[in-house]
């Protein structure tokens, strides 16, 4: 990923919500990789004291923790974003150091951010911006999040090309006023797939770090990408229906799923695992449904065959971020424990 | 729920898979309960570690932790579940001290556990378990999920009663063999809408200590009786589209979900939230789509007019087992805190 943002002169600013890990952000660190995007305020504390110096808090700005906000501007150059003058008003009224803005854009998604046509509730914002020297208008923020509905790799591109498309037009149009604004995209799908980023200043995937099984099925990496497996005990097999029950359920993998070509629900790709790592999914074997602590995996004959109570199955998962963040913490193939944001408070 | 089991002269094993939490459980013990179910071994340990001393773990043995169940049995009566052969011979090898061993009944759901109709298979376990002076078979155990596919409370009353009568017929095929088992149901639906437990000697339900929209849509309870919301601060209100967007999305809610009459997906009622708690679930206002930390409210006119960005509104999670876990800690309408195992290591 930064091999592709270098050749295309883009400012890699990865996402480190999917792996929320200071051991992992030092991997990128030693690649020269110095700004990064987090999704909460919490996690850009826990970043910043791994050291990083540059974080946009890539959330719509919760006004209750401006505080916390300032007080983390004083060790750390912090961006946040807006999408309301309400929301620059409250910072005005409480920072006491600058940070820098990202007017949220919703060029397409539909999710959150203000759209990226409407002008006049940019130049509002921006207004009162300026007002403010603790403020500076860094740039135009998108999350292409409907590259995920794409059903192919060349509808991902289309995405890609209508959001630049867009946020360069919307740069333009406020340039009398706001001067040069950065542009900032940043979804995996679009940035594994794409390579047109003519205009665009910065790129901000996250979940490229892992991968996982939706991914792979929106054709943004292979299955043999996916970086990351759930190590599941084995405690019952079931050779009359062909499912093995494994301790791994809801609170380990995240109820993510996808469907199956016969409409039923799927919640994870199995491999088989052994001490140099896992092998590629077993074809027909899927978690088919999920409890609390229980996943239900349905497999066929001969892995059900193999397969004895206390092996340990591995577990694509659909959303890697989703797991990780319920797992708090990564074992590498060599056996080194990983710390994760959500083990360490 | 305890005047119920005592009602009924049955034992109330109350679930701690919930809300996971010693100081939740010291509540149960000021009201006399003094025996409880929890879902891993590290549960156990936890629950352990807050004085209690008689734990069942009702999750299939994994037999990769029999060296920490074993260290366990020291200071506290433990019961395990086994459902084959393999699971009692693993326990012989490792046990030094003695554990009670529950029979996994499958009484119909089809997740896990032996056929409840299948008395070859249960005579071969008992046979086992009979040569170690270690374990003493202690009862029948089943978890009759299939009540939470029931569509009116007379289906899940119906579902109580064939789990009961089945669970009695394999008593008392078994007796001969194994003597006089005791038989343990669980599941908060029959446990709160059933009312004759007659032939049974415990119950397990876990989810009533807080309930949620999954149980109030099955008739468990009224919304009224859900006793917990996340607390979502507002970052975006989307007038035109009539959203609501708040820091509450997947890593917080989970991704669990019911459907509206249209269809859609539902993650969570919205409630609005004041010092004194919170209000009946908002008409018309649902929680319809999650990212990792965002949440999107489509809501009526009214709550629009007057949310803005830094409120509080409370969302009832769907599947309040998973919405706990997440959040790893409570805070109760005083404003004191209340520990969660997942913030406790």
């Amino acid at each position: 990923m930064l091999a592709k943002a270098t050749a295309s002169g883009v400012r890699l600013r990865p996402h480190f919500k999917t792996h929320q890990s200071i051991d992992i952000g030092r991997w990128f660190a030693q690649v020269g990789v110095d700004t990064i995007a987090v999704s909460s305020v919490t996690m850009a504390a826990y970043f910043s004291s791994g050291g990083w110096r540059d974080i946009t808090i890539a959330f719509p700005v919760n006004v209750r923790e401006i505080k916390r906000i300032d007080l983390l501007a004083e060790v750390t150059s912090l961006g946040c974003l807006v999408e309301s003058v309400q929301a620059v008003l409250a910072l005005n009224a409480g920072l006491s150091r600058d940070v820098d803005i990202w007017l949220k854009v919703d060029a397409g998604y539909g999710r959150t951010g203000v759209s990226w046509d409407d002008t006049d509730s940019f130049d509002r914002i921006i207004a009162e911006v300026k007002k403010n020297p603790r403020l500076t208008a860094r740039g135009l923020l998108t999350h292409a999040g409907h590259s995920y509905a794409a059903s192919t790799t060349d509808g991902i591109v289309a995405v890609n090309a209508q959001t630049i498309t867009r946020m360069i037009k919307l740069r333009d149009r406020l340039a009398p006023m706001a001067g040069d604004l950065e542009i900032s995209i940043g979804d995996t799908p679009c940035c594994s797939v794409a390579n047109d980023f003519d205009g665009v200043d910065e790129m901000r995937p996250g979940n490229f770090v892992f991968y996982d099984v939706m991914q792979s099925a929106l054709g943004s990496c292979t299955h043999a990408q996916i970086a990351v497996a759930l190590a599941c005990p084995v405690v019952a097999v079931h050779e009359k229906r062909n499912e093995i029950v494994v301790h791994g359920g809801a609170i380990h993998l995240s109820k993510e799923h996808l469907f199956n070509a016969d409409g039923s629900r799927m919640f994870g790709r199995v491999v088989t695992m052994d001490d140099g790592g896992w092998g590629p999914p077993v074809d027909g074997a899927y978690v088919g449904s999920l409890s609390q602590e229980h996943g239900v995996i349905s497999a066929p004959r001969d892995l059900i065959d193999k397969i004895e109570i206390g092996d340990l199955l591995g577990v694509l998962p659909v959303h890697s971020c989703l797991t990780a963040n319920l797992m708090g913490g990564y074992t590498t193939l060599d056996g080194d424990l990983i710390d994760h944001m959500s083990c360490s408070t």
